[in-house]
């Protein structure tokens, strides 16, 4: 299985970003085939009870490399990926894992 | 659903890392206790063919946040967090996410 790991960074407008998010980025991405999970994360703390470097992290789990590589590179993928700069204020990490 | 997110840099000797990861650390965080799971993800690569920002994150699932953070305050989660520092030469973020 692999995943594509999306890492957010804080944006300038919280709010903002929660109300993109769930209201249009979401449904967007949610067009992505060949998907078998998904998961979104929002962090909330540190274990020293400091502010977590990153925002928010969603997770694409695909069958195989292949298969994330493909899909992301189909208009519903692409429709994905050129929406996060609409709301990803706080800059975006995206990155390939196998697990 | 909480998680404790471990993301680590990229090691100055990846192979000592992997060494040191599989046989010394993994045994040592298997010890703790209320884990509802745990996913282990290996970065390699990003969409557009760059070399990824992190090089390897753990996941650790605990059912709330307070029996996180519990089972990181017994001597087994301690003894986890404290071996970190023995192999990850690349740094490391640690963050708690609510799922």
């Amino acid at each position: 299985m692999v995943k594509l790991v999306v890492m957010y960074g804080h944006p300038k407008d919280p709010e903002a970003f929660e109300a993109y998010y769930s209201e249009t980025h979401l449904p967007i991405a949610a067009k992505i085939k060949g998907l078998s999970k998904v998961e979104f994360t929002k962090f909330v703390g540190t274990p020293d009870g400091g502010k977590p470097i990153h925002y928010r992290m969603a997770e694409l789990y695909f069958e195989s490399l292949e298969e994330l590589q493909n899909q992301m590179a189909t208009p519903e993928g692409q429709a994905a990926v050129k929406d996060i700069p609409n709301f990803a204020t706080g800059g975006v990490d995206v990155m390939i894992g196998e697990v």
